[in-house]
């Protein structure tokens, strides 16, 4: 059988891009220029093209949530495996932390004792930070529910949300209730999302505020 | 606006399968006995009916992994996203290692040198394990080729492949290849698949075991 020919992963990721961008043509896609490179890395991410009409920004949100990453907003995700795939050295590069308060001891405790999810419980942790908060949903609807009521009582407003959560009950419900909201966002529409399409927008964000510097 | 309902999240867990099963029933689908956990996980995980039509399963695939797992085989991922989302309580109660080399230096130092992936490279690192390995591949197609040209030439032979890696280019010919050799598999055909993926086949397995044997 014929060797496959070996190949770098930027030269991969370059080819994907190439290949992503095609098919949209195909299909008759034409993104927003400010959101292109964020829902085509989605894309790349998920190999779901679903996404190029679910993946919702409320006005401006991409240039929002750059300033926002460049003026010293922190990203909280909801889990840990979001965390693990937010790139390290593009935080590094650009001096952003990223969090995730599922591990912690007590948000373990607080939910047992509320009876509701440690990412709800997660998300009033991210509430005593010091600095603005990007809040990353990838997994748990109760973690958009959470902030949604936080806002609405006036108790806490993130200063940004990624809005990925995946899931059969209370997903739709909990997005279309963000985006009433005045916070800014990116909310995939629908019942899919996950933790990779959290790390995906994350990374896509930062790489643009990489390239730009660099470039 | 009413409030949504709190549920804890083996309630929204509960109910997300009956969705799944309705809505499988639906589409006319019916899932073999065997491999329906371990497929309507990757549903929940993913909210893409689409797999219950690409999940591919070797001969008796859940049998050989679940006594894989019991008779002390490691999981090794090809990335630490999957890897943080494996459970590790279920890993821990079945005293099952699971491991990622993707962060190792060695694996970058030989990526470099080689000019390749190091999710390539990290696969020969878990051929050096002394017990059997679960490779659990959900991003690199590189993984699973360096995985095939290993196991053609006779070098090393994984005791199961996981192949659910996502993408445009290599991906579905990696899989293709995978699917010729006789290793034992669940491989997603297609683009699809993912971290997420990888996470929720490993977890499936493990919650099958937990539950035959707590009753």
């Amino acid at each position: 059988m014929d060797r496959i020919e070996r190949l770098l992963p930027e030269e991969i990721e370059r080819r994907s891009f190439e290949i992503i961008s095609a098919e949209l043509e195909e299909r008759g896609i034409v993104l927003a220029p400010d959101q292109e490179r964020i829902t085509k890395r989605v894309i790349h991410t998920s190999a779901d093209f679903d996404y190029a009409r679910t993946l919702t920004y409320s006005a401006h949100a991409v240039e929002t949530a750059e300033r926002l990453l460049l003026e010293g907003a922190c990203i909280v995700t909801d889990t840990n495996m979001a965390l693990a795939g937010i790139n390290k050295g593009a935080l590094a590069k650009l001096q952003v932390e990223a969090r995730c308060f599922m591990a912690d001891q007590t948000v373990a405790r607080l939910a047992r004792e509320r009876g509701t999810t440690r990412a709800a419980v997660s998300m009033e942790l991210a509430s005593r930070l010091d600095k603005p908060v990007i809040c990353a949903i990838g997994n748990a609807p109760t973690a958009l529910l959470a902030l949604y009521e936080m806002i609405r009582e006036g108790r806490w407003r993130p200063a940004f949300v990624i809005g990925v959560p995946v899931g059969f009950v209370h997903v739709e419900e909990a997005k279309r209730r963000m985006m009433e909201t005045d916070v800014p966002y990116i909310i995939n529409r629908g019942r899919k999302g996950g933790s990779t399409i959290a790390a995906a927008i994350c990374n896509a964000l930062l790489y643009g505020l990489l390239q730009k510097r660099e470039g």
